[in-house]
């Protein structure tokens, strides 16, 4: 499989386990810090690991001992987020620098949302700093990680923006804490593991950064032994009803599993639990 | 009352208090499992139930010490679920068997979110094996306990399917973590009582299933206490909520509560408590 | 600031820091108790609160000791909420009072909505009795402190009627264990303090009063401290993606942020950041 | 065909062609008008014809030279919808009989969405008087035909009361003109088949009631010829459609048809359409 | 009911019938053109004659033989929509002077959305020149009628800005040719009565304006004679349908109706119906 | 202009006049039929287009005389959308057939959507056959035109499918008359250029397909006159109305306006009009 995919300039792609990928991110002098080509290529690894049938789950982890990542890297971002070159060096108004921007924001958001968009679960495993654009990508993915040293922080505030790359839509929806969920937007204060794991923002603390990688790769390596068309069938299921009435989201289930029960897998699997061994199922 | 009510044959339905049912699964030496008939007299049970005048709370359990339910009656299913029957005989098309299994999803949905539908409360208490339709009903319900020994699965995944009646679409929305959320259905493992209530999914954990039961029966006896009017609407407005923005959900509110608010009930409800003794509601 | 604001009859507004306003409730003697004059006025306050360039971000409390509020004024009420008076004196209809209790129940609703409408973040800080409407106003608020003797109640349906100023509708959106909003809403029972910081309907409990009232200005005064363009932006994109889609909340945040980050906090922001002082940020 | 549905009571159903089933409204000396045993067997009547493999396509007429339907029985109605009998003989307050009223309300607006819900097109067929529940039944139905006699009239208002069975719900959304829904429906005022081809509430004018079902027939008939699979999800996917955004409507067209186009009805259709030839479909 | 009324500065508010209110704009000497304290004033006319019970249909027209109104009053407007005063004379960034912006127009849509909010029907009646906002505030009424001799136009992208008052919000669900509403929007250009009538974004047209009014009356009188709770019901439940589902508006209806219908309209509109006389209907 | 856009394989780009770009679908011996290639490049296109400064409206049409389109290349799309070639040559279950289809279609669709996503206005004109994939680009598209010789035909259940690309989904919204949308959309028969005119299909129908494209691009020309910032943002904010409420509508509408109102354009506009000359608009 490693053979199959390219490799990339600022992402590591390793496959620990069969069908398991560990993207990791590889600016680790710079604090795992982002700029532009590296969101961009961030879309591609997982728009590339979403349609790979040799891929089942994902952890998603930064390189170094320092931070899973300390966000945007402030320097790089001032010459895109913040001021968008006027086209042919002439002055533009504020409604021209918007519409700049707005293209600027979506692009932006959606390199971001290529982690939800993932057909695979992806679980993501921090460590360290993981600061402002942290917290945009932790909450797209499905299951967060993080090792006891972390410190969080939704820190645009700090920056003189609000969050605009996914936090302040999703994290709402990640935890069930509303109060909480204000105040750390409000006020960008630093929170740590303890707090996180108890609003329910990490499922799990663990000793080093080491350890927190090697359970998201024993979790994503159970579940990439299930049923593809299960796993994958409960991921976007998951995701649609989030965002739609408990009306709808029996509607789109009802016509989802209408094919996907159709799968050998139920067989297989249902032989297999009866036979106590582990299923076999084909690619998808 | 229980003369009013016709028996069943899967179900035990019993009234230990004044406006309070028992609903009880009674297949206690296959678990409790369910098949198709077994699913069709439940919504048969909660539609009668939903209407009768003399009911005002609900509780729902599983007979015998083994088990709430253990889920599917597999053998039962695989006639149904999995492969229904091919019209006459002959072989179909995949799109032809997608049709065959969109209405029996959509018919097995219906009857779960009977339980929901139910305008009275719906008080679920769990022991023992809690597995699969376990979590797709009790997630339709309003509250849930459980006894100290009880496991619980969203066991899909493991039979090679997405779960569709209703876990997915309602477990999200019924607990606040949505990382853990995802973590149990993507890799069907089992968790535990304390678990369980750690996260939200149950309201209380008690030694055994008896004292669930009694804690149960307790719970909805003192809603079946107060005004029936305000009770059902409290768990109609908190549903429709739950589904809308909540400018619609004020709308809607004024709506129903412009009717509801000129019941006797208000004015009894009040003088009752000025008078400090309990008030008695008319029936409806 | 104080002296540009006119003094209001029902409430203290008062300005303990730099862009922090203080509202308070201000009739001890009947428990903070609210009649029609003043949830219209709270409605005035909060409007003028919310376009004052010199208000960052808000505290609301209850004055005395044994109260944040007591809830609806039942007295009053009752010639408001519970029977408007027929029109002309004649006998009127249950679709004429349906009309005029509609009426009055938007209004009603409205008034507190100025809080959640408000544009400036709001800490509730709250003490003893917090019964009925004072869920209602906490929920439209952004965080909820309180004193360890606070007891809360989801009253209304111990007076015969589903709550229909807010509580159904933005207490589930709040915090993330519906079973327990369930069981709350139609039972009425009291609960403490450490239960509503276990399910997270407050984020902070402190010994007393005083201690709670303190520690909210001093929350209020962090953020006060921050952007307000990036404050203000936080608080409306959260409280618009609760209520739509993720690609709703996407596509809308950057419609907003299109015209935010031209603001020039961001370089004052940054700035300030690189020189480790505290930033000054234009008015709003 | 014929043999395998039961006979109903008030209702024809008989079978003009293959496939094509015709349901004729027979209570001519009342002018087809309608009281509760009526929609409920109307249910009956169309949940049947969904499920029946043997049904295609459906015309839905009413007996008779002088109605179509001339809406509800009043006199009938008078017993049901206005004034529901009080349980037990006992006075009942406005809230206890807005209960029943709105469950009323809710089976009988499901009786008539049945004809929405039934999964094969119906084309209504109308003429000389098409009152009050007339309108709410045509536009549950696919497309309306009328004979140049019809005179249709939303009619609620004239009896003091909002059409509260669907016309006031799905008019709006089956013509485009919304001033003139607004006028017939604020107005109650008679129009006629020319008023109502203009606007587009009916697709086509006949001369008689005989050309008008026929035409039904014709139509119906054409639609039976095509793939059933296309057929009924065609209707689905439109239905989907009008309720929801156009990225969710193309997004469940896309898992719909992920299941239906593995139908052979496509090579079946491809191939009968290179060879020039009506193709035969297998039964759905 | 003429002397319960204040009189008010820019509209004549006349009542040519029982329970009918004409509202005239009253600046005919600038072609009824509108500033801001224009607009705040007709949401004072239009939110007293929605509470009053002496009006059940209003009728809204402009002074003068040559404007329904020529829209914004340019000169006025540029002082308010397009550059909004700093706050105390400094400069201000682009994203403080959105602030003032969106304010600006959120009370500017406010005051055009409290026709539509009207709890009566309103019925416009236009002639001459009705540009830019004459299109929002039409398609804010329920029905439109207009002059031969009424020219219209979408007038803001001739101004450079794209309508924002509610046009395009509103007239997409208005009329039911969505290439039309894209055509006139994005050209401005002008278009006739006869175009209007056609793709149905008027009603009627007329001779004259004097007959226009004329009409216009006569058609709220029609509606005035029924009973106020059909009406008034009616108007809302479309309202509420055009923005929802099919199924939310069923169960709106159902739940708005299960106390409208408990008026004693519906008894004497049916006696009245039988006995062949009009109706007369207790106010609202 | 011409020089700065790369040339494509399938699509002539020309450039008529000043800011008007011209797409022109090349393969005219096959009657302009599509296969996978072509709706990739053509997303390409239009991408290009979007984001080009130099272009501010579009006309797409089809080369030679016969077809606008004549939809899918029946022979190509066997090889795609029907059947998609199983994986490594291994027999595949339906539930991974299914995969595959809902890929290949997302795809498809997002190809067809970005004439909808492209920020400049769209005008269509078409000629001579224009069935399937024609009806699904055309209302994809803002505005659409034809010659009076042009056939129509919603023709995907003669080909044994529910139309997937957007016809089922847009069309509705585009017409006003459901019943005629059901109609062909079931039947899937041929209708003219004059029923498409009086449905509102098409918003001109012309002599000759010289004639309509000198329209479309006579209409162009004058939307690319008018200031870009208004007109995009009058497509975007009409394209966002059609799929929200009301509400949320103005909302969206309010927050788009505060940055586009500060364009240069409002006074460069408003003083052309008053100096009666055609206003210069800088880039966007």
């Amino acid at each position: 499989m490693a053979s199959k995919l390219p490799s990339y300039k600022y992402f590591n792609v390793t496959f620990p386990r069969e069908y398991v990928a560990h993207v990791e991110t590889n600016r680790p002098d710079k604090l795992n810090s982002f700029f532009e080509a590296m969101w961009l290529e961030l879309r591609t690894v997982f728009n590339a690991l979403s349609d790979s049938p040799d891929v089942r789950a994902i952890v998603f982890s930064g390189a170094g001992d320092r931070a899973f990542t300390a966000g945007l890297d402030v320097k790089a971002a001032s010459q895109g987020l913040l001021s968008p070159a006027p086209a042919n060096g002439k002055p533009v108004d504020p409604a021209r620098v918007a519409t700049q921007l707005r293209r600027h924001i979506d692009e932006f958001q959606d390199c971001i949302t290529s982690i939800e968009r993932c057909e695979k679960p992806v679980i993501v495993a921090m460590h360290g700093i993981a600061y402002g654009l942290a917290i945009d990508m932790s909450v797209a993915a499905d299951i967060r990680l993080c090792a006891k040293n972390t410190s969080f922080s939704v820190k645009e505030v700090d920056i003189g923006l609000a969050a605009d790359i996914g936090t302040l839509t999703r994290l709402p929806k990640a935890v069930g804490n509303y109060g909480w969920v204000k105040e750390v937007a409000l006020t960008a204060r630093v929170f740590g593991a303890d707090e996180a794991l108890k609003v329910g923002f990490v499922s799990g603390v663990y000793e080093t950064k080491k350890e927190t990688v090697e359970m998201a790769v024993e979790l994503a390596g159970l579940m990439a032994q299930k049923s593809p068309v299960a796993v994958q069938g409960t991921k976007e299921l998951l995701n649609y009803s989030r965002d739609h009435s408990v009306k709808d989201g029996l509607r789109y289930t009802g016509v989802w599993n209408s094919a996907a029960v159709q799968a050998k897998d139920v067989s297989v699997a249902v032989l297999s639990g009866l036979e106590k061994r582990v299923p076999t199922f084909e690619k998808l």
